[in-house]
């Protein structure tokens, strides 16, 4: 990790067609943003999900490299025909497409000289100038280029990679959040809620999300804050209006 | 449904702080496209979550509806003050952000005159021109514009209003799919799986997923295709690459 900066932003690009039709339910969203969002104070701004089809995965690094600090893209860099991630890369940042000296002598080693064939020795190649994200559960490594960090599509395989992100990354603020969840629905707090929110604007973020519990309508009143006492002092009001409003909270 | 065309297409915008902060998972992605794709031959190619940012929303309708046959957008119709979906699509489109007058009246039957405050009532509020997508759980309503479909996202409301999506959709020709699970790993296969991939490059659709199950790794080839018989057919060449590399296949 090096210096805190105030605020940095990330994008995840998701690769795989198997997502898009509806077969798997994608996972690793959810882990990376909160993974970013928890350990490295970094904000996930925006998600795409594409096919694995070679324009648009070119198109969509150009235009989210530029737009993000760092983009994660998962899927796409295994050994078989429908694995063009780190091609479709190199053509974005208009680098070669190569064998990386390192990730071909671990993954030589991991599988042993005979066993090494051609799908196997494809997942060592990269865009020129990768450095390596190690993989701990299945030899493969992911790679950095520029600000893109390219993992793989396997929940499992990428979760135990993620630490090995944070050393290429800049840290930001941590954002701090809090969570009211209230025994009411929206429409009796949206009134308020917008008031507070506009008072705070510029500091806290204020998201509502109603909820079913136990055959209960509920409303989690979330709010997100790089500032701690600004966070507190949303919360004091919050808390006024709840008992106002003379609303049951619900403990978790 | 209209009549059947070839190929329809579409994308998905969810819209919300809570799936990219990590804070909920997401699960309206995969219970979109598996309807689109089951029941109506719609194929999902993009799909992109982004904040609750007016400008990020409109840039995203403006894209995306000009790209793909459908958008559907997920959240952000609600009462309170984060829930920007309709403004942000009027202001896309340029026309009037204003009370549908059916959706009013469906609204105050629903909640009586006298509960129906300011947060309901905006819920009535749409694109000028807008038509219904009936909401048979909690009444308010989703709305169609132009090719833009909008639905709320809390997950069980959402399923129980698609079906009522359907008579604004054309369909396409249905996508058939077969899926080989194998006790083996991808670069066993990678080479040849690449090569029928070529061979039906045109009609067939083939990915290869690995899984872990039940302690042991494999991999699903999926293929997918409008054809029925060049389905039949990839997956005869399939069977006699498993034959030949003596590969056990998992029966589920």
């Amino acid at each position: 990790m090096k210096k805190k900066i105030k605020k940095v932003n990330a994008a995840i690009l998701i690769i795989g067609n198997e997502i898009l039709s509806g077969r798997t339910q994608d996972k690793n969203i959810n882990f990376i943003s909160n993974w970013l969002n928890s350990k490295c104070g970094i904000t996930v701004e925006e998600v795409r999900i594409v096919p694995d089809a070679e324009k648009i995965i070119i198109e969509s690094i150009q235009i989210l490299s530029k737009k993000y600090n760092y983009i994660f893209t998962t899927g796409g860099i295994g050994p078989t025909h429908d694995d063009i991630t780190a091609k479709s890369i190199s053509k974005a940042f208009k680098v070669k497409y190569e064998y990386n000296k390192e990730a071909y002598k671990i993954l030589e080693t991991y599988y042993g000289k005979k066993k090494f064939n051609d799908g196997r020795k494809k997942m060592a190649k990269m865009p020129k100038g990768s450095k390596l994200i190690y993989n701990p559960s299945s030899s493969a490594p992911g790679f950095i280029i520029k600000n893109v960090l390219s993992l793989p599509g396997v929940p499992s395989i990428l979760n135990s990679m993620i630490e090995n992100c944070k050393r290429y990354l800049v840290r930001g603020l941590k954002i701090h959040s809090r969570t009211l969840n209230l025994y009411t629905v929206e429409s009796n707090i949206s009134k308020q809620l917008g008031l507070i929110q506009k008072k705070y604007k510029k500091y806290v973020d204020i998201g509502s999300y109603p909820f079913f519990r136990l055959g209960k309508i509920g409303v989690a009143i979330v709010t997100r804050s790089s500032s701690v006492s600004k966070l507190k002092k949303v919360n004091i009001e919050l808390n006024k209006l709840v008992k106002l409003k003379k609303i049951k909270i619900l403990k978790l």
